[in-house]
């Protein structure tokens, strides 16, 4: 961003939005496929406390990353005036924000339940900080930059370090899905089980996703 | 890069580079102090295969991690003329290869001496992925940049590419650090030592330093 030499990429933001896109409908069949036909399927409340664990991983996937990885190309994907794009902005961060608090709790539900101990893997660590970012992030900008909203020279300064910290929170995220990956799938005992490759490739796409956000963060609209 | 708008960041990337430095000290402590003190130490050959194992996380880390994150930063802190910046960042790049593929042989024997299958993990797939990534992007960098060079509109061309992917494959590198680290830390079985502390902490570490690279990159020289 502000480079002293004006760097020109070939093509705009737009291949890349739409290969995301792709990569999101393949990670929910596959995240969908993992949980309901490998585990147990999904439920709040069951005897069988797996149900309740797959809460978490739905959530965080579809809504903490896919969700927040929209709302991160709305300023590329939503085609209205700047007002809307802001509004879907920030709704859908506000989503995402949600599914991961109703994530988090389903863990922590699961754990408490099976008196396993909370919060002690770099996993939990690295989710933990990643959500809390986001939610204060979530605060400060929605003060500054949608009601009241900061003065016009105080948000031109605040908006490039808003977007530094947004990727820096993004790609918290994935971090922490990819060792929530890895951690399950070690404590699962996989090894190469059909199972093994639909936990890895569900990995690999996250990574292919977080690329592509990426890509339309920096590709200016040709 | 090349916004629409011109957004300037207070401040330049120096801040950014000492801390990224102050991190990488931190970093080498911890990780000796942990293969050393809690672990079996460090060997290529010997009965206890963990001290094998154990050459993998040092030089991924130190070498592939740091010494990567160091090249690609000496645009911003090498003081000195373009040309010798450009050779800093490709020698600085090779040893890191290097170390990475000793790294990587270093894992792969422990696993073949104790009869461990290799590259079923996300890890191992991110982590193969990576390298080759890297070796490839080298490889051509080489060629197009240093010698025998391609054509000045050509490299103009590749340049914006070329740091995209960099960052890409850095990215790339710190998700197969983190996922290794959780995936040894359940194998451990730690939970909440010192040992687990100093693991955890080794990966809020790498991070920041990611994090601090990351800016060093975006932020343009005041």
């Amino acid at each position: 961003m502000a480079p002293k030499r004006n760097w020109s990429y070939g093509g705009g933001p737009f291949p890349a939005t739409v290969f995301a896109h792709l990569v999101a409908v393949a990670l929910i069949t596959l995240v969908l496929v993992w949980l309901l036909h490998f585990r147990e399927g999904l439920a709040f409340k069951s005897d069988n406390k797996a149900k309740i664990f797959n809460i978490h991983p739905l959530l965080m996937l579809l809504g903490f990353v896919l969700i927040s990885g929209e709302a991160t190309m709305t300023y590329k994907t939503v085609p209205s005036i700047r007002k809307r794009q802001k509004l879907f902005h920030l709704l859908l961060h506000l989503i995402a924000l949600i599914a991961g608090i109703i994530g988090i709790y389903a863990v922590f539900k699961f754990h408490n339940e099976l008196r396993i101990p909370n919060m002690y893997s770099l996993h939990s660590w690295l989710g933990m900080s990643t959500i809390c970012l986001f939610g204060l992030q979530w605060l400060f900008s929605f003060f500054s930059f949608w009601y009241p909203r900061a003065q016009p020279s105080a948000r031109a300064r605040l908006a490039p370090w808003h977007a530094v910290l947004g990727m820096v929170i993004f790609f918290m995220a994935i971090l922490s899905a990819e060792t929530g990956l890895v951690e399950k799938f070690i404590f699962l005992g996989l090894r190469t089980s059909q199972e093994a490759l639909i936990v890895n490739f569900t990995g690999l796409l996250i990574l292919l996703f977080a690329v592509s956000v990426g890509l339309t963060v920096l590709l200016p609209r040709t």
